[in-house]
């Protein structure tokens, strides 16, 4: 089925979704980390993988929120079925992962701390839906002023 | 010191440097694996990380070679100054992560069974060298004639 032909994704399911990507930006925060969350689900809402930036708590600055949730989800063949969904506008890295392995849709839970390449994706036909969610700006918003040295280390600013 | 300013990678150098990725392709290949690896280093040649694809012997399909590098180097607080060097041309994946962490340059080992991303990222700056190594070549298309199968799931085609 190409892009074109599938049903847009609904509003309301792509909030229950975000939700879980939020319980992973919580949980970051809860560790100490960076609170950023993502999830991969099918896009009848199944939940494959799920998982939060680690740069704090393992000294791992290779895992993003959306490349944690790619890891959990485990190996597949193919992605055009599937849904990144992430508190943040994923950045380069993680749209370079969305665009490698044709995952066919973002949520992006806000874009205001930061705009990474969701539009670099979309315009390659990636289905996009930006929520602006304001728990995803509080979140990672208070984590930025309390610690802007980890979130540019982070985000390579 | 901006790019333009810098002394061009010496091939003799580059080829060094190579020989690290090579070695952890062939250390991908004695367990299993996708045989392409990747080092991290200093533009003097100091060796800051370095791994191979993990896919099959993880079932990770998230660490390709240049991100087990760039994970093995820890954390940083910029990278203009490293080198990514890899036995393949880096996927849309792995050049996202040089262009959103700022790595100043790329060594290719070869780009002849796939070729990823590495013009679009020399396009925006990034010193690209091209080494056209007959091992790299070897070892990467040995493995894809033997196992299309798990070289398309990793390449996402």
């Amino acid at each position: 089925m190409s892009a074109s032909e599938r049903t847009p994704i609904d509003r309301a399911l792509a909030n229950e979704m975000l939700a879980a990507a939020i319980a992973e930006a919580r949980a970051g925060r809860t560790t100490g980390g960076i609170p950023i969350g993502a999830a991969l689900f099918t896009r009848e809402g199944t939940l494959l993988g799920r998982g939060h930036n680690r740069r704090v708590q393992d000294d791992d600055p290779s895992t993003h929120a959306e490349t944690a949730a790619f890891k959990d989800a485990g190996r597949r063949r193919d992605y055009p079925d599937c849904i990144m969904v992430s508190t943040l506008s994923p950045c380069w890295y993680c749209c370079g992962l969305i665009r490698q392995f044709g995952i066919g849709a973002v949520i992006v839970g806000e874009a205001r701390n930061f705009v990474g390449a969701h539009e670099w994706v979309a315009d390659l036909g990636v289905e996009v839906i930006e929520l602006d969610d304001p728990e995803c700006i509080e979140l990672l918003g208070a984590f930025i002023a309390e610690h802007p040295e980890v979130w540019h280390e982070d985000i390579g600013l």
